[in-house]
């Protein structure tokens, strides 16, 4: 084994627990906040919840703007107006809430901060710091994005750009699964997946260390646990707690571990409007069944994460990849590219664009041709 | 669920790998340290090893001094002898070698730093701050002192007492299997159960979360798969890199769950002349057999990270402890109080003292009276 640092990244602190969101307005006071822009999506700000909690910053003698022409993937026009209003306000703080593109935009807009880049200035690694305070509140579980050192954009191209830098992690992640309570099972059910996804390609990753296998696992193992339940009865909130939480050790997995085939086979389909939740499910029990000849240990090594009995060692990798079959099966999620309205057609061209994703590529456990990846799409047909 | 904060506090970096203590010198240069001081006991020091790294520090042009005089348990007047040397030396940096007493002096020392205090006057929580450099290098696995904010030491009424502060966590953590290679069957076995206690009580702990979850079940893991093998054949990296990786886990899982029952238990013992290590594995399975009534399902939820088949449910928690009881049976470790020469007329005199550790007793699944700890003793006789 090569010698590897372990780097613990996370978010300065990480505050868990229903109504814990009550306490946003003492947390960007401490973090002396004295202006905060709120950024949001317009499917979140439809709920009022948004508006609740900029009122509650507010009440606290913290002025505090919402700012919600946030909408689908974020783009590079979407984010620059909104830095644009962040520096035209005189803002000094940024309060991300929602799914992963809120957050993600919430990420980019403070690291922006009040200098003059745009956007397309800071893709890669590295190359950007922040001044501007951050706080990131999930609603979704999901993403794990707030506590990610990642941010991830479509370009002028339609191609999707990452930014990576530690300081996109948020100096307070805000975890209250009551802000979840609401959420519909088919959304629920879609960033699950995600998030499930994240520690499933976190645990088989080439590039995986103890510490993100000691994630990954849990991860699983209170995702796989509570998803269903969350999806039938939205309002258990321990259901919806422990989502929160394996959302969030998925995303510090994939940050040390980092994704794999799964992710990059969903780009193309993001591009072509299929949902990031709903394109990494699809795709997530087809790909490890592909990942199987080279990972078939691994993978029979989450089998108890997962519930699985372990007395049949044998075929434990296949039930791990049955089990993610099923839940793909009974959650209400799209199970085809039929049913989300991606062709036959456009298979070659989507193997073509999964391949350029190199950055995951790398750390999948098979290495993956044209063919390979237009077979695993035409097994989603 | 009360709300809570999921603090991740760890090294600044951890280093891994066979051969990663020769980069030590570049460590303590990128720190700006410019004359280091290399703390480490007695036993070590005649085997050469922390010379040999000493040497390596020199040679890059920082001038290293080795201070040896370390031996068991730290008490005030060791730590202070230390810390004048360290001031008289006129350095500014530390650099600890060795278990965890040699590791907790240091992280003492460098806190102590250039100021004037004593090691006395900075017992308790946060009463300490740091701006000397410090780098810790563990040659047992172990107590995870390397990836803790807590030092223990023997006051002058010979009652163990704790140094608490986020600054006591090095800032660099260099762990290096090859540095274990020598570690005989016997010190393997005895630290090895610490880390193996260190693990189980945190994911037991009443005070545990899906973080020091994810730690404690992942070290579970690789301590339970690789301690058997890292006492039988000590020149196999593998299974001493899986040991040290299990190790800092543990010390990352107690850091947020704390320890139980166990250590109350233990430091009785330790007072007693017991090392630390044979105390913990030889009352780790006896505490956990009179824990089960209250924590049954979550001993019954560690079966799998001890490779045991979870096919029946039933006596899963009682497998957990008979595999435990197993290890320390075939073990070169001591099995009961007569074997380490404390007698039974000392019972209760050593429950008492165990009674007085509250911060650990408070994490404990189950509450232990007077009588009862005496039991647990009675069943080490």
């Amino acid at each position: 084994v090569e010698p590897f640092e372990l780097r613990i990244q996370s978010p300065g602190r990480i505050l868990f627990g229903a109504g814990v969101s009550g306490r946003l307005a003492t947390v960007v006071g401490e973090l002396g906040g004295r202006k905060a822009l709120l950024l949001t999506d317009q499917g979140l700000s439809r709920t009022g919840l948004p508006q609740g909690l900029c009122v509650g910053v507010a009440a606290a003698g913290i002025p505090c703007e919402l700012y919600d022409q946030l909408a689908g993937e974020p783009d590079e026009a979407t984010v620059d107006r909104a830095s644009e209003r962040f520096r035209a306000g005189r803002f000094d703080f940024v309060i991300g809430v929602g799914g992963g593109s809120a957050l993600d935009t919430a990420k980019a807009v403070a690291a922006l901060g009040t200098g003059g880049s745009v956007l397309a200035e800071t893709y890669g690694k590295n190359t950007i710091t922040r001044e501007v305070g951050l706080v990131l509140v999930p609603t979704t579980a999901g993403t794990g994005s707030e506590a990610t050192p990642n941010a991830l954009f479509i370009d002028a191209h339609r191609t999707k750009q990452a930014v990576i830098s530690p300081h996109l992690l948020p100096d307070v992640a805000v975890l209250d699964p009551s802000l979840t309570l609401n959420l519909p099972p088919r959304i629920t059910a879609a960033t699950g997946m995600d998030a499930l996804a994240h520690c499933v390609e976190s645990w088989l990753s080439v590039n995986g260390n103890a510490l993100s296998e000691a994630y990954a696992y849990e991860g699983v193992r209170l995702v796989a646990g509570s998803l269903e339940t969350a999806v039938a009865n939205g309002a258990n909130l321990e259901a919806r707690g422990n989502m929160l939480l394996g959302s969030l050790l998925g995303g510090l997995a994939l940050t040390i571990a980092g994704t794999t085939a799964v992710h990059a086979l969903s780009y193309p389909l993001g591009k072509r409007g299929v949902p990031h939740g709903v394109a990494n499910g699809l795709l997530l029990p087809r790909v490890l069944e592909f990942n199987r000849p080279a990972s078939e240990e691994r993978l029979a090594a989450l089998a108890p994460a997962f519930g699985l009995p372990v007395a049949d060692r044998a075929a434990l990798g296949e039930a791990v990849v049955r089990r993610i079959q099923e839940l793909l099966v009974r959650l209400p999620v799209s199970k085809t590219l039929g049913e989300v309205g991606v062709e036959a057609r456009e298979i070659p061209a989507m193997a073509a664009e999964s391949l350029l994703n190199e950055r995951l590529l790398r750390n999948n456990p098979r290495s993956l041709s044209q063919e390979e990846a237009e077979g695993i799409y035409r097994r989603c047909l």
